[in-house]
C-alpha cells in the first residue's frame, strides 16, 4: 500500500515557525534528530496512526521573498540554533521545499505587515474574492502535484492587528456578496486563507492571534464543506505556564493579588508586535487565562517588548504577588528564557498529525479536544492546562477504543 | 445538639507551624481573618461535614517551655508577620491552648533537637514503653478533660535525622517486646507519639519528614486499632512547585536535564536542618519527585540552608535546564518567596478537618485521598499534583454521593 | 550655646517620603531606631558639623488633608513597615509636625495630581506669583516662629508630568512679568516653591523628577540670592543599581547589547505615574544614566507600572544582554525589591545635613557634589556611582581640610 | 625593526580558558573577531606599547593528549560556542600551536586531576627538582626555537586542593634541599611551574586559585631571579559582581545581613570542583570579597556545584537580604549566566599585555596593579573593583607620563 502523503501548508512560509517546522521535518525524516518536544511521542498517543515526518510535503505562501536555506541561515546567525550541518544534510529538501512556496497576495495586510513585503511577483487583485480564488489555486495545485491525501493549512503568518467584525459576518449569505467589492477590506488575510481552505474541504489551524477562520459566517461555510478547524495563538511559553502556575494557586486557595508579565524578544514576529495595533491582539489572548482559571480577576500587566539583540529567544518575567493564609503576602517570581519557534514547530506538527488521525476517521468540524495547544482554544472555556490534556487523553483513548 | 469537639493535639506544640495553626484558629473563629489558604474551603469541599475553626480545641506537647503568646511575638519579630492586634484580641485563647501543652518526654531526640530542650519539668522516662504511656496518658486527660469526640495527634515537631529501621521493627510482635528494653533506643520521638495515639485509635498525621508511623509493625497495630493515619511531609513550597511544574515538561515531551533547587531560610526549622543528619531526610523526600513524575532521573541538586536573617521566609530559587526540540536547549528559573510556617498551617487544618470527616463516617486506616497534600505521600507513587488534587476531589464527590 | 534649628520644609508634606522622614527623625531623636541608611553616618563624614535628627524641625505643604499619625498609619497597612510601638512613641512629635502642614495652593497643578487635592482650605490665587507669595508667606511664619537657623525647601511631592519651557524661561527678566499673568501657567507647580525658596534665600532642594529650579531664569534668579541648590530625583533603586553595574561593563570591555528594566509598585506615587503624561518625566531620567556611562546607546526599555497590591513595595527586573570575547552572547539579570520610601527618606535627610554643611560655611549656589544621591544630577555629566561617591568624599575632604 | 615575539605558555594548555585564549588570539589576528572583552583595547589604555594578538605565540604543558581543534570542538559541542568557519580558518594555527603543547609530568597531581591525566609520554620524575627541571627544559626549548622576547607562563590549569605550607617553606635555603626528596611532596604541580618560570626569570601569572608562586620561599627566590608575578584566581563572574555591588551597599549605609551565591557549571573545571578537597580553595576565594569590602561579616554561603548539562555556561544565583532605614529588610537577587572560558581568556591575555609591558619596562617582582583582574590579588587588601581598576589606571597614567 502506498504510503500517506500528507500536504502540510505553511502560510508565512519562510517565517521562523514555519522554517523550524520545515527543516524540523527533514532532519528527523532522516533521523538526525530525535522526537524532543512533540508531545505525539509520548506514550500515551501509542496506536495512533500519526504521520511520520517523511509523510509531510510542505508548501507554503509568504510575503517576502528568499528560501527556506536563507532563512535558516539568517535564524542561525541571530539565535544560535540549527546545526550548520542539518543545513548541508537537507540541502535538497529545503530547495525543493523552497520551490513549492509562492507569493501571497498582499490583500487584507496590516500597515506593519505590508513593511516586509518585498516578492516582486505577487500577484494583484482587487477584491477578496479574488484573492481566496488565487490562492485556492495554488492550493489545488500543490494537492494535484503532489497527490496530498490530507491539505492542512497551517497559519504561521505574522500576527494580524485587531479586525473589528460588523454583522456582515455573522452570515455566509451576508458575508459573500461583500467579497467581490473591490471597496471595503471585507475579511483580514488570514481569513482570506482560512476561507480558501474551508470552501475546498482542506483542514484549517491557526497558531496566530489572527482572525482566521474565527468567524461567525465561515464556521457556518465549514460547516458544509466538512473542514477540520483548529485554533487559535499556539501557547508555547508565558501563557503555558501561567495555564500550569494558576490552577495551583486556586486548588491551595491562594489568593492572586497580581499577575504582572514581561516579555522580550527580538524575531520578526517582534518587529510586527511593536505596531502597536498589533501587539493588542497578543496581549489579549495573554492576559484573559488566568482571570479564567482563578475565577476572578487580579491585577495584571502584560507587555511584550521588541528587542532586536534578543533574537528568537523569548524571555519572560513574571511576578506573582499572592495573599496565603492570615493575609500574608508572598511573591513567586519566574523567568522563561525559550526559543520561540523550537518551541513553537513541534506544536505545530503535533497539531498537523493529530488532524490528520481526524481526517482519517472522517471527523469534521471544529477540533475541541486540541485545546492544550491554543492559548486562545475556540470553543473551549477551559484553560487549565492540566484539564485540557486530559481531555486531549479522553480523546484518543476513545479514538483507539472505538 | 451539641457541637462537635475535635481535639487538636500538637506534637511541637510551640513551633512556628504548631503557633500558627493555633492563632489561625482562634482569629478565624473570632472572624477577624478570612479563609484563604484553606483548601477545603474551596467550593469542590462544600456540602462535606467539616468541622468549623471554633469546633477545635487544640493541645500539644513540646520540650521547650514557653507559650503560645511569646511563641507568636518571636515569630512577629524575626518574620514581620501577625498583627499585634490579634495577639491582643486571642490573649485568652492563646492563654488557655498555652495551659494544654504538656512537657515533652525527652527520650529519643537527635542531637541537634536535644539542644532546644528546656523545659525542666519534662518527665522522666527510661524505656520507649515508658515514654509512650506518659505521652498516653496526656492524651487520654486531655481528651476527657475536653469531652472531645475525635482526637487528632498531628507531628509538627522539628525534623529528625533519618532512623534505620531493622527486622524487629517489620511486626508488631518482634517490636513489641524491644519497647521495655531501657539500653536500646527501639523508636525515634515521633513514632513515640505515633503509638501513642495508635494504641488509642486516635488519628495520627505526620507533617514533617520524621519517621512517625511509617513502619510496618506500627501500621499493622493501627490496623487492629483502626486509627486513621496520614503522612508524611507537608508540601507548601518548591517541593508544590516541582509537582506543579514537572509535569509540564512531561506532557510537553520537553527534556529536563536538570533540576537545581536552593533553598535559604532563617526559622527553628531550619537551626535543626543545620544538622546535616536531620538535613538528609528532607532532602531526600524533596529530591524524588521530580524523577517520579518524569519517568527518568535528570541531574539534580537539593540544598536547604539556615540563613538566620530569613527568619521564616522560605525563599528557592529553582533553575530548569531542558532540551526542546532539534536539541535546543532552554532555562526555566523561579523564585519562591513564602512564609512556610503561613503556607503550613493551613494544609494542616484542612488535614485535621478532611480527617474528622472521615471519623464521622466511620472509615479507618491510611487515607491516601490526602496525597496532594503531602512531599511523601505514604502508600501513594503518584506525586503529580494535579492527579493527587483530582483523587482528593473523586474521593470527596464519592463521599457526597454515597 | 544654643543648639542649631534647621528647619525642613516638606513640599509633598504627607507623602511616603515625608511621612517616613518624619518619622525616622523622630523616632532616631528618641534613640529608637539605629542610623541605617543614613551615608552621612559613615565613617567618611566623621567631623563634618552634621545636624543631628533632634535639630530638624519639620514642616510643610500638602494639597490633602490628613496627618502625619494617618499617613503612618495608612502605609504601614499598605507596606507592612513601621512599628505599632514607634507611633505611639512619637504620637507627640508626629501630632506637632503635623501642625506645622499648610494647605497647598492648587496652582501649575497636573490632572493627576489633582485629581488627589482634597484639603478645603487651599488657599485661592489666580497667577503664579499670588502662589509663589503664599508659599513665601507661610515658609516665613514657619522660619519666625521655630526661629529656625536655616531653612531647607525639600521637593518630595507627587511627579509632575514635563513642562515646556520657551524663550522667556531663559532670563529672569523676561519671566519675571509673565508671573502675573493670570491667563498663562508660566510655572509648574514644583517651581512655584523652588521660586518662593530662591526668592528668600532659603536652601531647595529637589527630589523629584520635576522641574522645580531647574530653569535658567531661576537659577539666575538664585545666583543673586545665594540659594544653595541640588537637584534632581533622588536615586534610590533600579537607578543606582544601573550606575554600578554599568561601571562594570565598561571596564571589563563587555559590550551592553540591550537594558531592559521593568519596575512595578503600588503606592500614590506609582497612582500619578500611573497617568501617562507624569510617567515620561521618570522614564527619561532613569533611561539615559547607562548611555551616558557606556558612551554609546544600547538597545533599552525602562517601565513603571501602577500595580496597587505592592504598596510601596517597588520591584524593578532589569534584564541586561551583553556581548563578550568572541562576540559570545551572555546575560544578567536582577530583581530589585525595595520599600521605595524608605530607601529615599535616609537620601533626603542626608542631602538635609549636607546642605546644612555648606550653609554653615557661607557657600552658595549649586551643589555638584551631592550628584551621587541624584538620577538626574543637575548640571553633572558624571553618572557612574563610583565617581560621583568619590567626588563627594573629595569634597568632605576638602572642608575638613580647611 | 623586527616584530616583537610574546611567549604565552600556558599550562592547562588543552582546558577550556587555554583553548579560548589560543582560538581568540588566531581569530583576531586574522581579523575574524573584534576585541570586546579585552580590558587593555578601551581607551584609557592608548598608548602603551601593548603586543597585538599576533605577537603572541602559544606553548604549553598538558596531562591529556589531545589538540587544540579536538578541544574547540568538544567545548563547541558542550557550550554552544565557537562559529565552525573559525576553526576552518586558523586551522593552521591551531596544529602550529597544538605541536607547540608538551606532556605534563605528573608530580603533585591530587586525585581528581590526576584522574584526568592520560598522556601516554608523561616524562617519568621522581622529586620536585626533577620536575621543575623536566619543565624548564621544555621552556628553553620553547623559547630557543621561537626566539621569543618575554616568554609568560600563565597557569590555566585545574583547580588544585589547597596545600599545607609548613616551616620550610617560608625560606628558599629550608625548602631548597627538600625538592630533591624522593619521598615527600615538596609543592604542588602549579608550584613546579612556578618555579621553573621564576628561577629562569620568566614572567608567571596564576590564573586559578591553586598555590602556584604564592610560598613565601618562591617568592624570594623570584627576589632574585627578577620575575614579574601576578596571582590569583582570575575574577570574571559572580566574585566580579561581589566586588562591585558590596561597596554600593557600603557607600549608602545598607546593612546585609546575609549574602548566599549559588553556582552551577558542567564544564572540566567542574569535574575537578567536584572533589570537595579542591573545591574549598575556590569558596574560600569567592566567600571573603564581601567581609572585606562591607567591613563586617554578614552571614554567607557560597556553593559551586557541576552540573554536567550545563556545560561552560557558569549560572550564578545571589540572593542578597539587606537592611535599610528603620531596620526596613529588603533583598537583591541577580542571576549571572555567564560562560566561563569567554569571559577569562580575554582577561588571561590583558594580563599578559600588561607584563609584557612591564617587561619592557624593565619592572620586576610582583605587579599589584593587576589587582582588578583578581578574586585573591596577591599582596593587595583592596577587594573594591573600583578601587583597584583606579589604581590600574593611575599605574598606566604613570606609565605614559614617565
Ligand atoms: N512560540 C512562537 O513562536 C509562537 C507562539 C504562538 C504563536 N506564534 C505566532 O506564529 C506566527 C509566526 O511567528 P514567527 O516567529 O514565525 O514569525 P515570523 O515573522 O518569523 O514569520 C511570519 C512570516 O509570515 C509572513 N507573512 C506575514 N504576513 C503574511 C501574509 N499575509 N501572507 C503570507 N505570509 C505572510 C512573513 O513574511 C514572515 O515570513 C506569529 O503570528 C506568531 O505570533 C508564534
Ligand atoms: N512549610 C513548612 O513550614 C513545613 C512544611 C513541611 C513540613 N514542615 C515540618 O514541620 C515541622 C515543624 O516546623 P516548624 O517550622 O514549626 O519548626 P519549629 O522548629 O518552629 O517547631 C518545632 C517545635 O517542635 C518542638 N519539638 C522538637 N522535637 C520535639 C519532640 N520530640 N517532642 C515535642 N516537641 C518537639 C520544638 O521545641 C519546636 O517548638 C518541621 O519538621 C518541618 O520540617 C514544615
Ligand atoms: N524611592 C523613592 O521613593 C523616590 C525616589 C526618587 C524620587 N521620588 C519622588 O519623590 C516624590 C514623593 O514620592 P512619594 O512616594 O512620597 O509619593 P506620595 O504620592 O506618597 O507623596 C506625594 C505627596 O505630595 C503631595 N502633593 C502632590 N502635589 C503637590 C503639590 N503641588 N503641592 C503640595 N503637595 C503636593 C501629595 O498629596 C502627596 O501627599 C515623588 O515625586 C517621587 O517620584 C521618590
Ligand atoms: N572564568 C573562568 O573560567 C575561570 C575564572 C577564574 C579561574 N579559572 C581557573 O582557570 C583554570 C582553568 O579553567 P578551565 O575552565 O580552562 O578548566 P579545564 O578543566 O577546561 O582546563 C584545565 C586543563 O588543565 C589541565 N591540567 C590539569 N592539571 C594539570 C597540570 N598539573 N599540569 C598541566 N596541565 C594540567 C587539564 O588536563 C585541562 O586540560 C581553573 O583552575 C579555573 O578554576 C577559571
Ligand atoms: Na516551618
Ligand atoms: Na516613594
Amino acid at each position: 500500500m502506498a504510503r500517506r502523503r500528507v500536504g502540510l501548508w505553511l502560510v508565512g512560509g519562510y517565517g521562523g515557525v514555519a522554517t523550524t517546522i520545515t527543516l524540523g521535518l527533514a532532519t528527523m525524516a532522516r533521523g538526525l534528530n530525535d522526537r524532543t518536544g512533540l508531545v505525539t511521542e509520548l506514550l500515551d498517543f501509542r496506536g495512533l496512526p500519526l504521520p511520520e515526518p517523511g509523510d509531510f510535503v510542505v508548501g507554503g505562501h509568504d510575503i517576502r521573498r528568499t528560501s527556506f536555506e536563507a532563512s535558516a541561515r539568517e535564524f542561525r546567525e541571530n539565535s544560535g540554533v540549527f546545526e550548520p550541518s542539518w543545513l548541508e544534510a537537507c540541502r535538497d529538501e529545503l530547495a525543493a521545499a523552497s520551490a513549492r512556496v509562492r507569493p501571497a497576495p498582499r490583500l487584507g495586510l496590516s500597515r506593519a505587515v505590508a513593511r516586509l513585503a518585498d516578492w516582486p511577483d505577487a500577484p494583484e487583485c482587487r477584491t477578496a474574492r479574488e484573492a481566496v480564488d488565487l490562492i485556492a489555486a495554488d492550493l489545488a495545485a500543490f494537492a494535484e502535484s503532489e497527490s496530498v491525501d490530507h491539505l492542512i493549512v497551517l497559519n504561521v503568518a505574522s500576527t494580524e492587528p485587531p479586525f473589528s467584525l460588523d454583522a456582515t459576518h455573522e452570515r455566509w449569505k451576508s458575508l459573500e456578496p461583500r467579497l467581490g467589492d473591490p471597496g471595503a477590506v471585507a475579511l483580514p488575510s488570514s481569513s482570506l486563507y482560512a476561507l480558501a481552505a474551508i470552501e475546498a474541504g482542506h483542514t484549517y489551524i491557526n497558531f496566530t492571534p489572527s482572525l482566521g477562520a474565527s468567524i461567525p459566517a465561515l464556521l457556518e461555510r465549514a460547516g458544509s464543506t466538512g473542514s477540520l478547524l483548529a485554533g487559535k495563538d499556539g501557547k508555547t511559553g508565558e501563557t503555558l505556564m501561567k495555564t500550569v502556575l494558576a490552577p495551583m494557586f486556586a486548588h491551595r486557595n491562594l489568593r492572586v493579588q497580581s499577575w504582572v508579565g514581561h516579555n522580550i524578544f527580538g524575531n520578526r514576529d517582534g518587529v510586527v508586535l511593536d505596531d502597536p495595533t498589533s501587539k493588542s491582539s497578543k496581549v489579549e489572548t495573554k492576559d484573559r487565562v488566568v482571570a479564567q482559571i482563578l475565577g476572578y480577576k487580579p491585577s495584571s500587566l502584560v507587555t511584550i517588548e521588541y528587542i532586536p539583540d534578543m533574537g528568537d529567544w523569548k524571555t519572560a518575567w513574571d511576578h506573582i504577588h499572592f495573599q496565603g493564609f492570615l493575609g500574608t503576602k508572598m511573591t513567586l517570581q519566574f523567568t522563561w528564557q525559550g526559543c520561540d519557534s523550537l518551541l513553537a514547530a513541534p506544536l505545530a506538527i503535533d497539531l498537523a498529525r493529530l488532524a490528520d488521525v481526524e481526517k482519517r476517521r472522517g471527523a469534521r468540524g471544529p477540533m475541541p479536544h486540541l485545546a492544550c495547544f491554543f492559548k486562545s482554544p475556540e470553543g473551549v472555556e477551559e484553560n487549565d492546562f492540566f484539564k485540557q490534556f486530559d481531555a486531549l487523553l479522553a480523546h484518543c483513548r476513545h479514538i483507539k477504543e472505538s
